[in-house]
């Protein structure tokens, strides 16, 4: 048996713990899966007194945490402080600089700092991982790094958000407007005190740009994500959708565009209407899903619990255990410097079909006034509802769905409606997806 | 860049021309991915002259099949030529033995000599992989072997057989029978003409086999499998499945039941009733699924295409790549020696809800009769439907639906009516997924 793989823990809020406690509960199978043991050197957080519900006496407490990077008595560092910057970003260069394996949870760090971060790894020949920074437990990062690694992957999306999975289908069982069911998904533990990140999409963006790296060999553009959130979804989008056969959630898609001699990348998270038959139509509450489809394997999912101290310790132990059997291939599977710089796909480009959604004034003309921008920028319709009750203020909402058609076409019809006085609100736009 | 990881493949079926294919086109991102280019050596098949529409000028054409395991120019050899023992078996040990590492997509190979070929590959210090042979191009056997590697794995299920898969789903949408729809199937090309190891449950039983020994880190025991195939459910069972809110389905299941002290491995293989809001429920058609429940992680689903050339070379080199980074890695995870004999779980000891359906003379008393069998043995029954039309020789079908309770005391109901002159055939009874 080899000696002991050493790890310092950063961090010790619920995954910390939870990594802790796995490590204690499963040790002797994680040794024999492993090949060795995976023993925890040393610990660093805020609050020391803090009680944890794991046993911490046999492991070094780190005040400095900056300071871990350089003990002779970790091989790998876990970082799980969180924040793109800051000690979270200084602790994982300081253990890449000293040669330290380095495991993250962190995907806002990742997101913003993943082509350095392996470009570092690759200098000193240490390992770095983060299949716990997408998707909670679902081994997808495992899984594209390794079980889909023969395909050129063509497209990648999913659920990559619990929160608003479970907000939306909250809403969709209850029929309760967004932000009663998001002060519920509050009350109940689903939703942060602060749930801006997750419902305005930038956590789901973070991980999107991460797949999408690893899945084109592309370097982590989280920049050019293009991003909206669920805020302005109502009740009456999701009966309107059902009604269409369809149901409302928050996508992150990815994929390559373009002649093939000059690609370009699309990433794009945003409520988006799907099919009722469809796969991630079924993804319910917090549950995440990654769809990716490749050349030769053709469409793989991969589902699981996205969030979680079990899921998220699991996923860092299993990259433990891949660094423990000796695996040093190059974080994004690619060498780093193989990885291309691709240009920011105009998602106008595409064709597909759109609900589109506007809460206008209930008077004569209104109907003749949307639909002729829609008919003087070339969108055709294929229904069209105007619901019935008013909302406050007098306005009513009409819903329609367009044909197939250049997605240019419904941006300039909602262009040409700026301004107007008929419309008592921005519209909401929301993509079908699989046809665009 | 290291030296190219040289094979050989043995069999060049659809899966092996597949394989050479997928190397042709996407050569230079399976060389990057793997940080070395992988070339094929030699090959071997029975029928030299056939037009596989790939290029083999050139490669090694080798009319000695079992002579390439000792050839120095091969690294790895990929054994795609099936069936347990014969050929492929004496392939697989003779490269095993010569220090070659062996990648094989046969399930049958594996379900019944895994343990042998497992000590084989250890002693030499070879890699053995089998992504393949699992749930064609989906990554589970990656997924349980690393992502999923850090959890007690507590149960693990599926439908592994696409073709079975196939044949019910279409049953379902199309209210056929089953004879018409293999007929059908085997038209489409989604049953073989000799379809007895898929729709017998046979080829679902080897991959569970395997998955079984992977989760719970025992030694492979294809024969105390417990299988049954589909060729009794009828149009009839689906109906009644779908008016009580189920949908049928081929599902091999594998988990540890019994005191920890004495561990006791179920595997069944059987046609069972899942809820229509169960994840595996909306399997359509020739795709495979398989869901792990581990104690940390919770329950993981991957889902995707169970068979055909792509997918199914798309895990071959999968394995292929794993093993040009250097993944020396046991087999089934953890070492040939450390993988646990359990005695078989007796599934009557489980408790459960059950469908049952007889087909009956239709004439009085007959539903008495039943019913008293049901009370004497215990069972509680929790709906009962009496098919309004006659079947041919004037038999009707009652269907019915048991309250949870103990598997045994179903069988004891069985075994009371066991040659009594009401059963115009012997009663088929299906498991309810989820609650055994």
């Amino acid at each position: 048996m080899t000696a002991p793989l050493r790890i310092a823990i950063a961090g010790l809020g619920t995954v910390g713990a939870g990594v802790i406690r796995l490590l204690e509960e499963n040790g002797a199978l994680v040794e024999a899966r492993a090949g060795r043991s995976i023993v925890v050197s040393a610990v660093s957080a805020r609050d020391r007194s803090r009680e944890r519900g794991v046993d911490l006496s046999q492991i070094t407490w780190c005040d400095d945490m900056a300071a871990m990077a350089a003990r002779d008595d970790v091989d790998v560092v876990v970082e799980l402080v969180g924040g793109s910057d800051g000690p979270a970003l200084a602790l994982a260069r300081g253990a890449l600089g000293a040669g330290k394996g380095l495991v993250t949870a962190n995907k806002a760090m990742i997101a913003h700092h993943g082509q350095e971060l392996a470009e570092r790894a690759e200098e000193s020949g240490a390992p770095l991982r983060f299949e716990a920074a997408v998707a909670g437990g679902i081994p997808v990062i495992q899984g594209l790094h390794g079980g889909a690694s023969a395909n050129q992957i063509e497209r990648v999306y999913g659920i990559l958000n619990g929160t608003s999975n479970y907000i939306l289908t909250a809403m969709e069982a209850t029929g309760a407007d967004f932000g009663e069911t998001l002060a519920e998904a509050q009350r109940l533990g689903f939703a942060e005190a602060d749930p801006a990140f997750d419902i305005d999409g930038v956590d789901a963006a973070h991980k999107l740009a991460i797949l999408a790296a690893l899945s084109f060999g592309t370097r982590i553009d989280f920049g050019n994500v293009e991003v909206e959130g669920i805020r302005r979804v109502r009740a009456a989008d999701i009966a309107q959708a059902d009604a269409l056969g369809f149901v409302v959630r928050l996508i992150g898609v990815a994929d390559i565009e373009g002649e093939p001699q000059s690609p370009r990348l699309l990433q794009r998270v945003r409520p988006c209407l799907i099919a009722k038959t469809h796969p991630l139509a079924s993804i319910d509450g917090p549950t995440n899903a990654v769809v990716a489809e490749g050349d030769f394997v053709g469409r793989l999912l991969f589902q699981g619990p996205g969030a979680g101290a079990g899921p998220t310790a699991s996923a860092v132990v299993a990259d433990l255990i891949g660094i423990a059997r000796g695996d040093r291939s190059p974080a994004f599977a690619l060498p780093a410097a193989r990885l291309r710089t691709l240009d920011k796909a105009d998602s106008g480009a595409r064709t597909g079909r759109t609900y589109l959604r506007f809460t206008v004034a209930d008077r004569p003309g209104v109907l003749a006034e949307l639909t002729a921008a829609m008919r003087d920028a070339d969108v055709s319709i294929e229904s069209l509802i105007q619901q019935g009750e008013a909302e406050e203020g007098g306005a009513v909402l009409v819903s329609m769905v367009t044909h197939q058609g250049p997605v240019r076409c419904v941006r300039e019809a909602i262009a040409l409606l700026d301004g107007s006085p008929i419309l008592a609100d921005t519209p909401l736009v929301m993509p079908i997806l699989g046809t665009s």
